[in-house]
């Protein structure tokens, strides 16, 4: 039987660091399921995303590393999407550690280092003005 | 023989539009080649992007769509790509509509579609001032 992940995300403006996070989910066994957020429970939690569901469970879809990709409609789904995808490994990024080990009576439960150099386009981003004008230009400009 | 397709392109701040269209040129064929332009490239055509060549690079490789990335490091390299990667077909967006007639004689040259429905998402945040300063703080906040 082929050993399954569970992970749960956002995914908004895609990037490296929800790429390498996928992929080393991946790396713990032979399948990965992802639960993307929908807009309704963003709006639930007090967010809102910069790119619609569909488009961020498209793309998600549509990475070589990820098998299937679920909606996240609620806090509560957890332990039913563990049973229903056959999961073996429930793998969060370490920002959440500890929030999940209440999980751990119906799989295991797995906290993931984030990639650190992810933070230095951030801070570019953050630091430089001329960056940031930039974002927001392309951010409009995009068409497709 | 595998009917190969090159297309090229930045894939800065990956969305929908890049995803679709790299799925539609995929669909012509059996086989994907994505030039990705350097940084060092686009400093010379005077554009820069928000993410660096290597994010770049990396998300569009890690597609089930896209079979090979390679880099795009000037004007002059198509003919060379579509011999050294046995390309049948130069597939680029809709924008660029005659622009490449000129690579005809060495294979098919297609422009292909852009999807129309993301300028609304752009619009959008065009217009909403809340969601612009959303995706700024987005953009800060990214981590990995």
């Amino acid at each position: 039987m082929p050993r399954t992940i569970l992970t749960y995300g956002t995914f908004d403006l895609f990037h490296i660091g929800h790429l390498r996070i996928l992929e080393r989910a991946r790396a713990l066994g032979d399948r990965l399921v992802v639960a993307v957020s929908t807009d309704s429970f963003n709006a639930l939690k007090g967010k809102k995303s910069v790119i619609p569901f569909e488009h961020r469970r498209d793309i998600v879809a549509a990475l070589r590393c990820v098998d299937l990709v679920i909606p996240e409609e609620s806090w509560e789904q957890k332990v039913d999407d563990i049973r229903n995808h056959d999961v073996q490994v429930f793998a969060m990024g370490d920002d959440w550690e500890g929030r999940f080990d209440f999980l751990a009576e119906h799989c295991e439960v797995r906290y993931l280092a984030r990639t650190p150099e992810i933070s230095s386009t951030v801070i570019r981003t953050d630091l430089e003005p001329e960056r940031r004008d930039h974002l927001a230009a392309v951010t409009r400009e995009v068409k497709g």
